[in-house]
């Protein structure tokens, strides 16, 4: 029997707030133990990676207290429940089954008159099929030519986590040798966004794909219209340059404009849809079914991780117990995401829309004003770009930011350079080793401004190099982070309706409907 | 006679922090007067730009305050010091000179045994006469072909400004015949970044830029190590591809591979640097000398109106005021830059440098330790997108977070779509007006979930379109936002002590001078 309570109803929230501040890391890092404390404080995750947190401050104490709350929180049962079909999204009356789309965890989930397992299968299928008779140039442009290039319109969640992704393994893939079309993406509704995409690429080897779940989505065909009249003024057919990712109740579907019909449903959310058809579109035609079939399987091992109870085996319920104590018994209010690749470039917006759309909420699942506070802001940039920006800051500002690290013993095209007797890669994990070290110790120094008071925390998740199965077990690894910080917030993390006022107010404006500040504003722009 | 003193001990300190919580958006803007407030609340900047905070939690006793405020830390004074040569930059000892590359506010400064006015203009003009020499083919690679591409080499300062300001241009520069010479930018350490970017060029036409004030920046070095390699692998002459951007003192002078060699000098500041050489040569090269130098005058416009006592003419020193409200008296730990045009896309990471490395600071300019709080975090990205993405926690999540909306009436290639009665444009700008009064009023809801608060403050900067002028405008706004902030914190916003423990930890783990939790975490990488 799950019961969903809110945090501070839990009977060990009042211990875990008594350890405010109860660890120094210049204490348990600077001292002899420090190194049995790192190798100590490691969990695996999927793919070779590992989740270490010796620069967290915890210790055996607040450890403890956090196994408890993930207990009395019943976060695996949670996790079980969702997986297994319950209406976890509470405000839409929904199941949530993101993980589905990579893996059977549990029973079978039925919906829609359907498998919904066997539905994710087949679709998957389906891309791949497409995605091969593309790369084989069995389907060709009205010239006969093959594609070359495809092109992404989508927003948010459609647009995001795939960009990130396809980012993430651009420099792999080529490689690799499996690189076989460049992707684009198309997402802002300033029309000079879709204008540069399309002024960089050959429109007549494109294929464009839309992506809106409900086939709604006013930026998106805003967007889909500007690139059908390039597509024609190039001298094309529409119908053999567009595909759909959509659900099957979209206005979209049988639109004959489109090659081919790529269904998600109502189960998906956007921002955990990138090892969907939204992601599964793109990245097959990119790289190749395979490569994307490879991303599923290290994201349904992670998957698999966070089914243990047992906190020192599920590195996502770790990791997201960790940020609630940061979060509500330190009172940090940010967190930085700092992944050493470049490969990770945008994975850091990737997981700002994850955290920040999922747990930026007041309310709890089922409406009541919640006593706490919930998601931090989230961001990030790769390193070591950061820390020619922001790491002042982050170093000696007045606030703490606790930081995710992220970092890889090997870099993805295997190029390189040896300067000062190490190459570029092994100076970015030295970067790495000191920045943490740097963060949690700091260093006393004579002159005031030249002293770092550390006791910033950080973790640290790393691995061999960024390849399609590290990539799925880190996103899923945060996906999975993000639900479990919900349950223990709980709230919904699946629904957003933050953005529907925003949306409605931009209606009465192009519509005139409005008086007051709306149409003061409006009338700046004279609209 | 100037007085650098904190914020706290300012007469009117604790009478701001007494005005917390005083003014309800709700209030001043959902009723009858706020077309009234709108209209008022609102000061021109240079370049026909706007700055407006009818939505920020201010009214006449604020601002009254704040006005007492800007003459008790003598605001003008310290600016009118800062641009007459004092030393301003404490820590290092160092003027601070960046307004001077773009225009003469006050008295002749001298340094080095020259006029430093006299100085950056010559290095612009050196630079103009480059660029016109590659742009016209007098100057051309060893095969007698034209450059067509320029690669600038460099990190933090020396790419976030000049790659934001590149990209904020391109668009603009193709829709007006300006265009000269595409950019690209190597900036990580990770070597994947420099061999993405070499593959994606034709190196035998493009120029490379090196960027280092010092000219000792280990990324920066061991990039252009792998670029050199790569030229001589493209069977070319390094001194045909190569020039540099650096002090009259650094080791890069008067190395031959250079076939020019443009200067900065210890008074410009990394992140205060895209108006000198470090910005000059790229956007000089990509764009015409010409363009560059609009951006300028944009600057210096912007730069005269910094000048004025009067906080309500004065849009840098006010909007830095309502930072200082937001930030010390209403206690809100962040801030969101949100410019709804793509052209300013990475504006945004690099106001995070600018502000974050200039004011995250926890000790004044004396190197006394500070009892307020001093710079926010900053994060952002262009709207439409952030509405799809982290604004729900805007909206609906726990901390309030200020925002700064930037938004143009016209995009920049001219192209567009009308879809639903409106263009792509009309409805960016309708996008904006909503999201400003959705934050501020909100909306009552009878489902909890679909309630918003509001009280979210949120300022806008707004204008005809992103051109050289206005983005000069806006660049040396924010530039001498942060420093009016950090004369509020007596911090010195010049120096960046935070940045150096990490880099001498790594030196140490690269020379294996390490042991405890340094050694721990090594290990991880095999280093």
């Amino acid at each position: 029997m799950i019961t969903w309570s809110n945090l501070d109803t839990l009977p060990s929230y009042k211990k875990m707030l008594s350890l405010k501040g109860s660890v120094k890391l210049a204490d348990v890092l600077a001292g002899p133990d420090a190194q049995d404390r790192v190798a100590k404080y490691s969990v695996p995750m999927a793919a070779g990676l590992k989740y270490n947190y010796a620069a967290k401050h915890v210790n055996e104490q607040v450890l403890g207290v956090l196994a408890d709350l993930s207990k009395e929180a019943q976060l695996a049962e949670k996790f079980e429940a969702l997986y297994n079909g319950e209406v976890v999204n509470t405000g839409e009356k929904r199941m949530v089954l993101h993980q589905l789309t990579r893996g059977q965890l549990g029973k079978d989930v039925l919906a829609d008159g359907t498998n919904k397992r066997d539905f994710y299968v087949k679709i998957q299928k389906d891309i791949a099929d497409f995605a091969d008779k593309v790369h084989s140039g069995k389907l060709v442009n009205e010239k006969g030519e093959k594609y070359t290039t495809v092109c992404q319109i989508g927003i948010g969640g459609s647009d995001l986590g795939p960009r990130a992704m396809y980012l993430a393994l651009e420099n792999w893939a080529k490689a690799n040798d499996t690189f076989k079309m460049s992707a684009n993406f198309i997402s802002n509704v300033d029309p000079d966004d879709a204008a540069s995409v399309l002024a960089s690429i050959d429109i007549s080897k494109t294929i464009f794909i839309l992506v809106s779940k409900s086939g709604t989505t006013l930026e998106t065909l805003t967007n889909e219209s500007f690139v059908k009249d390039a597509i024609k003024k190039a001298g094309c057919e529409v119908s053999k340059h567009m595909i759909a990712v959509t659900s099957e109740t979209s206005p979209l579907v049988g639109n004959p404009d489109y090659m081919a019909c790529f269904f998600m449903d109502d189960f998906i959310g956007g921002r955990y849809s990138s090892t969907s058809a939204v992601g599964g579109a793109i990245l097959s035609l990119a790289f190749g079914p395979k490569v994307f079939a490879e991303f599923l399987e290290g994201a349904a091992a992670e998957d698999k991780l966070a089914q243990e109870k047992d906190i020192f085996k599920n590195p996502a319920m770790l990791d997201a117990l960790i940020g609630v104590f940061e979060r509500n018994a330190e009172e940090y209010p940010a967190t930085a995401i700092l992944p050493y690749s470049q490969a990770l470039n945008r994975f850091p917006a990737h997981l700002q829309q994850l955290d920040m759309e999922s747990n930026g909420k007041s309310v709890n699942r089922d409406g009541a004003p919640l006593n706490y506070v919930t998601g931090p802001v989230i961001f990030g940039e790769p390193g070591t770009n950061g820390q020619h920006s922001f790491y002042q800051l982050l170093h000696q500002g007045t606030d703490i930011v606790p930081l995710q690290f992220i970092a890889f013993k090997e870099n993805q095209t295997k190029k390189d350079v040896v300067i000062e007797d190490s190459t570029s890669q092994k100076k970015l994990c030295a970067n790495v080793t000191a920045q943490i070290v740097a963060f949690a110790c700091g260093k006393k120094d004579d002159n005031p401004n030249k002293s770092f008071a550390g006791e910033r925390p950080s973790s640290l998740i790393y691995g061999d190099s960024v390849n399609p199965k590290t990539l799925g077990a880190l996103l899923a690894h945060f996906e999975n982070k993000v639900m479990f910080q919900g349950f223990m917030w709980n709230v919904n993390s699946f629904d957003q309706e933050g953005v529907q006022l925003g949306k409605k107010l931009a209606k009465a404006v192009l519509s005139k409907q409005y008086d007051g500040a709306l149409k003061a504003y409006a009338e700046f722009f004279g609209l």
